[in-house]
């Protein structure tokens, strides 16, 4: 194997795609987003990415061994061409983030992809209620494009700048004069959010141009919910048997 | 030194050798499958690798010192050609365990190995009676092997997927075509686990048709079992002391 | 990207140049200085380095990315002619701290630059009042012209001898028989501090004969003055409560 | 600068000469008696070596910056020649340990070295009062030499083997059928160890055939003494306020 290896599964003859990356991140948002897109939609696998930057690991699914890769899939979006970037992992170090994402971007203009939207989570530290998809752009179109789209721009956020692929994505995409965005949802950052990434799809659609229903995402968000509760239970539990020993003792 | 340094010490003539791996891991099962089959069965060192991807030491044996390296042996067991390999370390960073591994392949598919064997231990955080053993595999017909010689396939196990050279052997050896499988002994993952080691032994004379004597893993699981025996004593006295200054104070 | 990528934005025709850098470290002292060079005096950006050792990471600005760099920046001063070196990062490994301080001398070079300063603090682990300035040089020319304007030499200090990009450009510097020093102004170690950044301009104003105005440090010494004192309020008010407590209890 | 910059500042011609590794480890043992062997006796520096496997760190002399480096010097001892090989560092990664060995190895072979001691301490985890040298060797006649000066060889030590250059030069020494022995002098393991130093030097007199006088080795140890006995002090005075206050309370 070398540094990188490129499986190529399919040749696919695609309109304008709009690349769209959903790696594991913050509250896994990115990542759930692309899943469900794969879910709802018909989509073909195109790429699998193996890389000696990421873990040296297999996933073992039905008791078949699974070396770690990350997968770019073609999916039709309403008419709308659409290059899914996904995976279970990020690069291990440094130099692998710099050399896997402009591989990325290698492969998304080899098949023609002319923008790009990374998505991932923004940590606010406690539960929320509403979820604003906070934005950063490459250039002033795309900036405004997405304001109009309901995205927000907040001054000096987000404060530790974007780490790994989604920010390279731009970093590198723009050195390229690829016009690229990261649509980052806001979630408290302790758990797997699938509300977040319900924001961030519906401005993906909205900037894309495409429709997909929630179902699976709300069946998600509410055994979250579950688990959240589950959660509160036991520690309030706790308290209550921590108070009763104060009382005892 | 190179990256890696190959030092062939034989050349023998082997007839669709099986790979046997047991470097060291949770609870060293892989490892003492390993030794205990170089104990019992006539073996020809056949290689040794060195690489700068190993810790820069020297193990000491009897006042000699011997530099870091993987050991290739030809084994025969009952008329089966084996090729076990083995070692005191793993790689130490991602890209040299990716790297060691695709060189094993090589030294392996060099001497003929058509399938190979990983083996290794799955830590279960608790002491055991049963030491059931778990399978991954590469293709269907190797699963079904696999388990009708008592190996489990369990949903989502092992949760973390297979990490270091297990692993990749298996995910490097699809890639190559090579069916591979990985047989992991439950252990409690806190001991060098003589019974877990003897569990998966058994499995792997059943797959590859020989058979050995377990009398010297019997006496190293009863030196593991008086040691445990200590231990327990030790926590016990330990907690007799704790409850005597309780008591006292 | 490969490993380095130099992005050239001006051949300016320097005369003698000095390269004065100052990258992110303690007390962000040598930052603070070359920022404020830059906000007072005419400047022209001459090159951004890019880098796959820098963190894999993107700064937003206004909503807008930007891939961590160091930039070179041309600085008119009263006639004489600088090269400033600054940045957000320095690099992540060993390794990159080499080959930049190396690429960066190259670029110095290749403008002319004949001396360099390398500028930073050094922690005294304390608050303090008086800032001195400590040297280090790579030539008794050199150690003599900055004691001559204030500079101290102090046996043994810095006692962990200067690491990084300011180590090695002495480090390097000296092995191509360019001159260079490092003035290290005192710092607590906790804090930004304009105040010693302001004590070592002064003495890069000797050294090489310029003049700045000090209003803008000056501005950010009393925003610093201010959270001091908020955290020295917090502390006592903290004390006030624990004594509260106490005596309650 | 490469991966490795050696700068060669003199070409002696040697007889025979030994190489004696002294660089920083435990209780720094071996740089104290390679320290020893240039203070004590008429010696040349040869050459330095550089290496971005360093530190990226100069160290501060006399107000003069000093890259990190190691160097090899050629001592005379009562007509035996010498290359003593000392420095503040150790490599930063595995691969660089490896590679500098490596080049260790190189430069003594090109000087005509025929065999080589590797000079270090073993950490016993208590302060000492015999202090006893253990050994390593790669060849049976070295191992019978060293016995016959008192070095000890007992089974199973040292437990962790040997770490960093000096274990290499062992495991790489025996590779190239370079006869190499490490002597390792006993040490607590807290404390910068001059007698352990002096026990050392004591079997390497032997060994190769010199002495040298202790009276700057014995300096130091007293000075080491008077620091011993003044952190015990602290102790018992720590213990003394410690005790008041308990009695108070």
């Amino acid at each position: 194997m070398d540094e990188f290896d490129v499986e190529t599964l399919a040749e696919p003859a695609l309109t304008d795609p709009v690349l769209v990356e959903g790696l594991p991140g913050v509250g896994h948002v990115g990542k759930l987003v692309a899943e469900h897109l794969l879910e709802e939609l018909d989509s073909e696998l195109v790429a699998r990415v193996y890389s000696e930057h990421f873990p040296p690991q297999v996933n073992i699914e039905d008791g078949r061994a699974k070396l770690a890769s990350a997968e770019l899939h073609a999916v039709e979006a309403d008419g709308r061409d659409l290059l899914v970037l996904t995976g279970d992992h990020q690069a291990q170090d440094a130099a692998g983030h710099y050399r896997m994402t402009d591989l990325f971007l290698d492969l998304a203009t080899d098949h023609g992809a002319e923008r790009l939207f990374a998505l991932g989570g923004v940590p606010t530290g406690e539960l929320i209620d509403e979820y604003g998809v906070i934005g950063a752009a490459t250039t002033d179109d795309l900036a405004e494009e997405l304001e109009a789209d309901g995205v927000e721009f907040r001054e000096g956020e987000p404060a530790g700048g974007i780490v790994g692929v989604s920010g390279l994505l731009l970093g590198l995409g723009e050195r390229r004069d690829l016009p690229a965005a990261c649509l980052m949802g806001e979630t408290s950052g302790y758990l797997v959010d699938p509300k977040s990434a319900r924001a961030v799809l519906e401005v993906l659609e909205e900037l894309v141009g495409f429709e997909v229903g929630f179902e699976s995402l709300e069946e998600r968000a509410d055994e979250m919910e579950e688990v959240v509760q589950k959660i509160q239970q036991m520690e309030q539990g706790q308290q209550a048997t921590d108070d009763d020993l104060r009382y005892i003792g």
